[in-house]
């Protein structure tokens, strides 16, 4: 995620990082050459007679393109700001299993319940990132705990349901009753339906049909342009056609970076920087030394 | 649901499968042929003095048409987002349901709770999906029970009843106090929950109207568009029209598509291996061995 | 509701029942009748000199009525569809009504409270629909019962608060604990919800403005094209009208036809068919046998 | 609020009551004049060569203006469709108290409890709508109580406040356990979701600076518009002028009467209606004679 | 936030307060001598055979610009919006709190549990807004738990602890029964959602690279415009560019000021003002003097 303050017009004419349009160059670019090359046919009379310039089908294509990319867009940018509001809610679901631990389990278990909580973030951090966190889980779980989770299908889960039996642990040795069980267990579910909430945006594209009929009609369109166009734009063409290019390919990169926002691409969620925010949470519930806040490294923050 | 990375520009251009292209071919087709007609019959001058040329109209339907469609695949895929979402509540009712019933039951009611629960989602899946599913229902059940379940009209929802009188025997007995009944329970209200959804998004459709009314508009609107494009668009009238008609046809086969979700076609929801995601799930908090993932073929996941 | 498989491209053309062309039929016709009157003055060049053509004011009108089109259109589908989910909650309420019950409750008293609740669905389907629903009644219920519910303002409310009632006996007699009548009396929370909604649905009409402003500019929208086309298109602008005036006044028709979805128009929900679905769901719970599905007459569930 | 049959077309076209057209009639009137005039200027040629019409600018600007107004009025009919759905809450909180007091509670704390949250609903109606309605507060409540609580800042509030004072009473007394004491006091927090609710409806405005942009483009562009269309409309450029007024100033018209719902405009909620029907669910529980429903005075609904 | 009654026609056209038009003044004026520029170059006939007018690349780049404004508006109108209902979820957790705290705890705890829970909601506000908001913490508390709040990285979730620590004490002191203790803590759970909410959309930007594409296009939009509307708009090309300048450049404003709602700017949400409503709230709980509301100073409410 780019965090920085807004730069004034002609610093956010200029900035390339976080832009999209490193992506789209190419595309932009041979768009435009194809319309220079119309163009020049054109000019030298070889396309005359062969077809007339026309407004009307570039206005009616420009309705179906318009759904196509508003809701595409619209779904993509709900995909992303749904996953921060998941991991938003994995922030109050961890300090409010910390205060409501407080409150019913003893200290050792309870400490051994936050870890286990704060292991289950790192790991579902690594597997929706497809990374290895084995160095940045809390260095006092048991190794052996680590290296069993590790070996389930579903670490991030397997943690959970580790919590879950510290719960059952404490109710059958009779120091939890089960309304206190059951408090602390619907932070759990809480977190679980993170968990899922995050799997379902992580492996679930949106349509195949979707992004085809989004991203066919767009080249279309600007493949087309210059024949539209050049009758009376001329020299002006590749210009135009080149700035339309911008502007429809970006909104198609655009939502494609939002489809999938766990990643780490520059305009992904800050997984990174939430975990160290449920550390820190953890932490200062303990009475431990609290680490750091991430902060951007050239504007991004992981 | 297509399951596969993002080809290039042209590999996007090319791919068939999950696209709605094949579906609509023909009325494309029958389309360009219409207008191809039109211009020649335009052509030759048959046409003048009958009609003027003018993109008043189009403009005009074209507001109409924007809104329908606009709102009708807005809908759809809502449906189809909503249909993903019920079923990844159940994937974490599940999970969250395993750990519940691990924190207050003894290991052998646990194990036919939540196989019962197991059942209860392969059933809801032949429900929704019109198939025979008592092959892949676990196997430990009671074959008295699986008989018994198929003879009811839900049987679905049958297994949540089991599942409900599993936890009464349990509390009649005295293993459970009304608290953990009523902690248990709240997951079986959830997994019904999930049940109407699915049930009310494949038994309700779209209102007839709306289908009708962006239907007819939009094949009007393709037909009469020759008219008004053949006397500025000469010989590429034929060509402006197929491109139109392959938008607008193909956002309105699109939301047919989303408009049930719980099929078989390309596009549909992978109800299959959302259901082994439950297996995994069941067995790795049951310790028994997990199966693998499904993997999509030819990058369509059941 | 309109059930049917989606016929092909002809037959949607052709379909009649659940369209909303038989509504306005007679208002396209009379403004096709319209222009083809200024359309006659207009060639006899009778209008020369006081018109002259232009595109400009309908564009500008078009933002104004496609943003008043649009807006009205997704409020009345969202009454429809939120109305269909308040009537899926009410499946699974029952449903988990019918599952807790069984857990806490002995079989007379969870009979009672189940036919009281079936007979609160049928009441307040009656209420949304003003009908009378008497005969529909669970037959087991107290004939003095129903004559009392019949005698207040709100029957269905009643049925509830009867409801309610059993859970009190049975606190009382010391045969529920109060954790026990709590998870019972949530599932009528549930109820109560359900009904409040479907009145808000039913006696809040959009604000009365809005329509108004919507049917004023899509008919003076739709009154003046002639005499911005008649220039352009000649004989075609009677046509071109009709068509025009399909699609907005069609949509306005849309619009109110959802906006009340409890009725029994083509496309309102089929209340009849849900509470057969919760006949179905409270017999299998009980053991009793249970009715068919209601089945769509000519297409339509009721 | 309007409640009325849907008038037939030409009713719609004459009716007054709950249109914006008496409020705007003044700005399209002096719109159509300013239009009347620059006419009478273009048509003695002292326009000429100082401006040449085009379509492109009204285009642009329509694009702004679109998206001002289209989310502009959606978020105020959001305001007051959650108004609605806020005060529809509010029903089912008081009937589910009333049901589950009957559970918990002996008759006569069970009628005390009800008549505080009835008062608290008229007090609410009374501080949304800057109204004094002592007059209608329950008249079995002791004179003392409602002094005291309109000394408050917040009487409301203040008689929830009560509402927990009474569990608190019931609760010291040992005739309440802790769990139906939380059982009851979820409702008051339900009444205490809907008053902060509708506090925040009634007392945020939109955001100035949406209400002046939108306000100040559509003037703009309803001024400019004659020198844009004097050249092709001739005189009917005052016509067309004022239906255009007509649309925009009656969309900026209407979002400024949606943003607070709780007034006595005529598209105003009806908050005594709701109250009274408050009443009568708490006289029918109670089993007091029930109070009849309003009915709507010249088609409005207080 | 800007708190005023409606003012006229004109006043609405002079209002300067809270309009965006002082911070995107120079860039209008820019566009528009920019504008001048080309139109003096295009009246020399420097431009002649040049650039050859057309509406077409503008009202393509109209989709897309289009699209990318509405987006933008409406994600940070929603995150405007959002953050009022957080804090207005604050107002009923903080009522609720006193309220139920009123039925479980004795004087002094719950008034100590409400003090830690106005501090909590001060600090969190101080933390948004990166202010000291020392002073204004509540006199009653102890200096020593003020200053190890504030040694803390996260002050505010600091009191929440201390709340739940508070809760706990009395738990086991035996004053609280599990019940109630869950009762509480479920208030506090609501204030972590709110917290974490508000965090969220303080610490989130929206997407970069929407802000970049949306902002680039709407630049280069105005800076091409003088080239498409000079050869038919003669000299009014200045004063158009700059209409539609401002309205571009308003929208990109108004969408930043929408971004980050908890400063002090003019459209910010008054989090001062709601501070003091939970004053009010938790002093006429308490029985304590109430303060006054805080009352907009020139229209603002800070």
């Amino acid at each position: 995620m780019i965090v920085r303050k807004r730069p004034g017009a002609l610093g956010l004419m200029l900035a390339w990082k976080g832009s999209v349009l490193p992506h789209v160059m190419p595309h932009i670019i041979f768009a435009g050459c194809f319309s220079a090359i119309i163009t020049w046919v054109a000019r030298h009379h070889y396309l005359d007679g062969v077809i007339e310039y026309t407004l009307l089908p570039f206005t009616l294509m420009g309705i179906a393109l318009s759904i196509l990319l508003s809701i595409r867009n619209t779904a993509t940018y709900d995909r992303w700001w749904e996953g921060r509001k998941q991991w938003g809610q994995m922030v109050y679901e961890i300090r409010s299993l910390a205060r409501t631990s407080g409150i019913y389990l003893a200290e050792a278990p309870r400490r051994r319940l936050l870890l286990n909580v704060l292991a289950h973030a790192h790991l579902l951090r690594g597997q929706l990132r497809g990374e290895n966190v084995q160095a940045e889980l809390p260095g006092d779980l048991p190794a052996g705990l680590i290296s069993q989770a590790l070996s389930k299908r579903n670490p991030a889960e397997f943690m959970l349901q580790q919590a879950g039996a510290l719960i059952a642990d404490e109710l059958k040795a009779g120091r939890l009753d089960t309304i206190a069980a059951a408090a602390l267990d619907k932070h759990l579910y809480g977190l679980s339906s993170v968990q899922a909430a995050s799997e379902r945006i992580a492996h679930t594209p949106l349509p195949f049909a979707y992004t085809l009929l989004a991203h066919r009609t767009a080249y279309i369109y600007c493949y087309l342009l210059p024949f539209g166009m050049v009758g009376v734009a001329g020299w002006f063409t590749p210009v135009f056609t080149a700035i339309v290019a911008y502007t429809f390919f970006g909104l198609d990169r655009l939502s494609e970076q939002m489809e999938f926002p766990f990643g780490r691409h520059t305009n992904d969620l800050p997984l990174d920087a939430i975990c160290r925010i449920h550390e820190i949470s953890v932490a200062e519930a303990l009475g431990d030394p609290a680490p750091e806040l991430l902060q951007p490294v050239k504007f991004q923050l992981q």
